[in-house]
């Protein structure tokens, strides 16, 4: 297998573009350094062609962005439609505004809607709106949300505040020193660590966080934290972005039966074409009113129509039981193959979007790394989480899962014959955030 | 005409949508209250087809950001084709080196490239990127940036901060109070107000301005503030998001001869389609890779392709000489048209982007309001300011001018029998932020 276009325009990009890629779960140092194709040529379905033509079998989805699978026909045929008619103009493109109804529709907690054309841009779309609403400015959250300024603020206070959520060691340059102190983390099912926050901070007028990720909420965490909210008055936001629409159609929290005072929509919601949305109750949005949250690029066409699309089409075709049903058959035989091969793996769901480790301390990087190489030989591209697509059937997971075997039979070997890094043939992944030169 | 499917779409939205659209300027209020058709159906060069099927010429490009016109043959044909290969995978677009390449060369002295999606989102991009270069926090700036807290942090000191840059009597209801004192405006020209600021704040790490909009640098300007902020260490930003690409091929500073240390190019680079780019000396780049900055949406494949088709037809094109050629010519019939009716009315360039206003005091907004109403019956869509594209030729600068000469008459009969609220058939436009009901 010859990768060498990809690898020769990668250190190129690194020359021009910090950090390489716009985002750092799509930078190859992350999975395989010197190896790793890092760019596409085409992608359909399930599957990815590199600048080499070489194919794969792909199972991160984009980090989850392409829900329907890549070039999906029917969002695609929305979005050109829109295109040939203009996706843009001086006046608005009606689709928001059946986008708007379609949302609120499907949550009934929500009557009101606003649009940005990224998750992290809609998550401080959305803090700036509670903060309008509730005129306390301090931030508890739980989980990541994204780049901006009001969450990276958190590790101004302490370098780790930020650990367990997003990166470890990750420093906040060029966050204002003056908003130490404004967001403070508390951890997932830790209900006493935001009760906490609240005796200890009179001023917390926002509680951020994803509703669900790898773990299930216990002892009524949702319902505890809905609670703590009301009791202070403070709004509650639920980060949809990286959950919503996989476990059921439209965010989790409908699944768990407790409803938010803002909820965010991004990467599944339009199949991959930039688009975000923030719903809400009526009168925190209202909120919106009071604030200048205005940007030219929410008006475009593309990302209400690839959106409307895209979650009729999930409805249409029942997406999230599809995604289930083989998320479990791949937690199932990820955890058989692993069993037959004695390795040490934790598996984590929930079943659409599938983390796993390798369990073998600090030697636990390099077998990921071998890992990903071999899989990448059998033409499976594996980077972080597996997130499943509705492209994604039986016969793709037995391919991957065969893919698995081979290589897990493989590392078994390498790692009894303390061979790993020997069959290694480039560095081990970076495991965090990391200055590329 | 009959306009009631897009007054009747709106009125919807206003109940779903705080504030109705996502931007201000689209918002049918700031132009014909009860009479606009603020949606559109079709779009296509110069034209525009809104709900009920009427169809005009359009001279406002949605706010300037279709440079080339409407559904660019050249433009929509990148596009379509990256959405046939996939605009989004694991893998990353190699559209997006090639185009940072292509940045690079257009200005030399820019050496790396990170991309966004839209012009506030970049601009908090870039003001990230020189806050961590710098080690200092605060912001010196000039002109209208967008609606992120950086910026809109100016009104918490003073609420008329942002007067004359941005919009009159903004709220910044939901910016941390912190940031209070973080961002000190200064006015285009008047160099002695940015002399004030550096000697009154040790700290000021990063000066933003927009190297033009509607006024000519006087006494060397640019050059100054560039002598100013290497003197006191500060990365300069040159926000180009609205005035480049339109007088000459990439920043309009290439022209004044005055290299920032940072550009960021929004709106015109991609002809509507979402993208943004943020441009940088080396040093000053590489800062970047000390903080997260970091979005899924940033990743997709449309906004590079849409980018590298319309800067090609651009330099192909010789737009700028295009749009410069028939904004004179507009210019010069605006002023024309005026003087043969005895209107008093103030035109100011760029030709490019034309701004022009009424004068006659308290009554200004109710003629301009008029004259919107009057130019529409006569199938012209004029909202804000003249933005000239690629598509509209002289043909259509005339049909222009012989609308205007008309609604000049008419209004120059009302002002002088006192009838122009009684000739409007809706409210008065709104001249600033306002809450909707």
């Amino acid at each position: 297998m010859d990768i060498n276009k990809g690898i020769k325009l990668w250190n190129r990009a690194k020359k021009i573009i910090p950090g390489g890629s716009q985002l750092l779960s799509k930078r190859s140092e992350m999975f395989l350094p010197e190896q790793w194709p890092s760019y596409y040529k085409k992608a359909k379905g399930v599957e990815i062609w590199d600048l080499d033509g070489n194919k794969y079998i792909d199972v991160n989805a984009s980090i989850g962005a392409c829900i329907l699978g890549y070039a999906d026909p029917d969002v695609n045929r929305a979005v050109k439609k829109a295109i040939d008619n203009g996706s843009n103009s001086t006046l608005n493109p009606p689709e928001e505004v059946e986008l708007a109804e379609l949302l609120c529709k499907l949550h009934s907690w929500a009557k009101m809607v606003r649009y940005a054309r990224g998750g992290g841009e809609a998550m401080a779309v959305a803090v700036r709106i509670a903060r309008a609403y509730s005129g306390k400015g301090k931030v508890a959250f739980c989980g990541y949300h994204g780049w901006q300024d009001w969450y990276l603020a958190a590790n101004l206070a302490n370098d780790k505040n930020l650990d367990g959520h997003l990166l470890p060691g990750l420093e906040p340059r060029g966050v204002p020193r003056e908003l130490k102190g404004t967001a403070i983390p508390f951890h997932y099912n830790k209900i006493e660590e935001l009760e906490k926050i609240v005796s200890q901070n009179k001023d917390i007028g926002v509680i951020v966080m994803e509703p669900l990720r790898h773990e299930e909420p216990k002892n009524n965490f949702l319902k505890q934290v809905r609670k703590i909210a009301d009791k202070i008055g403070a709004v509650l936001i639920f980060d949809e972005v990286t959950i919503g629409w996989r476990l059921n159609i439209g965010g989790v929290h409908l699944k768990y039966g407790v409803n938010p005072d803002l909820a965010v929509f991004a990467k599944g919601i339009s199949n991959g074409f930039p688009m975000a949305a923030i719903i809400g109750r009526e009168k925190v949005m209202q909120a919106a009113q009071t604030s200048f949250i205005s940007s030219s690029s929410w008006t475009e066409r593309i990302g209400p129509a690839a959106a409307l699309a895209t979650i009729k089409k999930m409805i249409e075709k029942k997406v999230p039981q599809h995604l289930n049903k083989i998320g479990k058959f791949i937690i199932k035989g990820l955890k058989q193959v692993a069993e037959n091969n004695n390795l040490k793996i934790t598996v984590a769901g929930p079943p659409p979007l599938i983390s796993f480790s390798f369990n073998y301390g600090e030697e636990s990087q390099a077998i990921r790394t071998l890992f990903t190489q071999e899989m990448l030989k059998r033409g499976i591209l594996i980077s972080g989480g597996i997130y499943l697509t509705y492209s994604f059937k039986e016969k793709e997971a037995k391919r991957f899962l065969k893919a698995v075997a081979e290589t897990f039979g493989l590392l078994k070997k390498a790692i009894d014959n303390n061979q790993v890094r020997w069959q290694l043939r480039g560095p081990i992944a970076h495991a965090g955030f990391k200055r590329l030169t």
